[in-house]
């Protein structure tokens, strides 16, 4: 995938059944989203190209637990007019054995007016790089 | 639905886009999740009949701020031998409009070796019920 | 004390030792004071009165539970030129036992510049009657 | 200071007054304690040498943004019979200048009862050692 993000696993994270609370994940998948996006945005603010997101799903195969080293990795599946689909692997550090897998739907927004806008064709190409 | 809870926003629930966060949507579904079961387990320890989350899918609609009356509502659609199905609607309070559907899969395990394990009848009973 | 509001514990509040985690109660009194604050704002936005946490501690007296009731109770006790002093009790319904205590310290700031600010004479009137 | 720790900065840390909530900031100290006990610990589980959080206080100098660079560094200030207090420095990455400050006191307990229970010798030795 083209980009991967080592996840920091906080004792917080972790929930009463002692793994990572399942929620947490989608907390993963945003914060690999986040730092992917900063990649591309190189400085700009993200109001600039903002985004909702949309939908998102999540698979989970295997719990997480404090001290294990986990990666998320992220790709483009999806380019539309306003939104793009991303799909995520929650991959242990070493065997990359797969944890869970999620998509995310993201749409392009107009922050001031929390209204969807198109995507501009300079970020469509790039989206579609990230395959 | 056959369940509802209303759900105390909280201000750390809102992230930088000055809306609650996505994620947190998340963990509103397993609060109601847990009221709903506790209400079934009756005093019984979650470790009789505990299960684990395998699936996780979110569509939002509108955006919830601090201030807004939101509640949960859950129903079962589906109950295998060894998991069962919810969908849930966040909804507005007063005019209930729809702030965004999920879906979660659970399985029952045994919490001691993470296995999966099946559905005691009477439980299936009572989540037949709940639709 | 002026301002007492019940916590909704959630699951996603307790950690692995079973318990709800230390930091969560200071977000329990970020909750209380937020709606402390949002009755006398009464409608007017966070940034026409808008503050910063410059100090917060916190005594732990017993752990919290899931599914036990709880309250956060708000007073002040120091109103300066900038800056006010409040204190918490956490307490169990019923009981009232107290489980926690803590104070927080709030400097006013205007919001755009992050720099504090005098507190309105009919707000530092308010506070004073906050005892 | 003998331990340090960067801090993965999260968007979902970040509140809605644009920078890290000053609740998370109690949940990086956690963090870098959790990492610095098991540094000590090596392998034991933490049943073994467990401890509550008695008392947390912290002094907020300066926000944390998205994309800031932040270390937490830990030190051992008093080793009492049942408890020890630690300082906390949260730093800039780079110039080192200080964002918050903080303390914390720990009493160690039997998590099967909760009770106290004395520091062990050898542990006492190892906690003056982090000064």
């Amino acid at each position: 995938m083209p980009f991967s993000l080592p996840i920091d696993v906080r004792f917080s994270d972790v929930d009463a059944l002692g793994h990572v609370n399942h929620a947490m994940f989608i907390v993963y998948l945003e914060h690999a989203r986040t730092r992917w996006w900063a990649g591309y945005l190189d400085g700009r603010p993200f109001s600039e190209e903002g985004f909702y997101i949309a939908h998102v799903e999540m698979d989970y195969r295997k719990p997480i637990h404090l001290g294990d080293a986990v990666q998320v990795e992220v790709r483009c599946v999806h380019v539309g007019n306003t939104s793009f689909t991303l799909a995520y692997r929650v991959t242990r550090g070493g065997d990359r054995v797969v944890l869970a897998e999620g998509q995310t739907v993201q749409v392009m927004v107009d922050l001031a007016t929390g209204r969807p806008r198109p995507i501009r064709p300079q970020t469509q190409a790039w989206l579609q790089s990230q395959v």
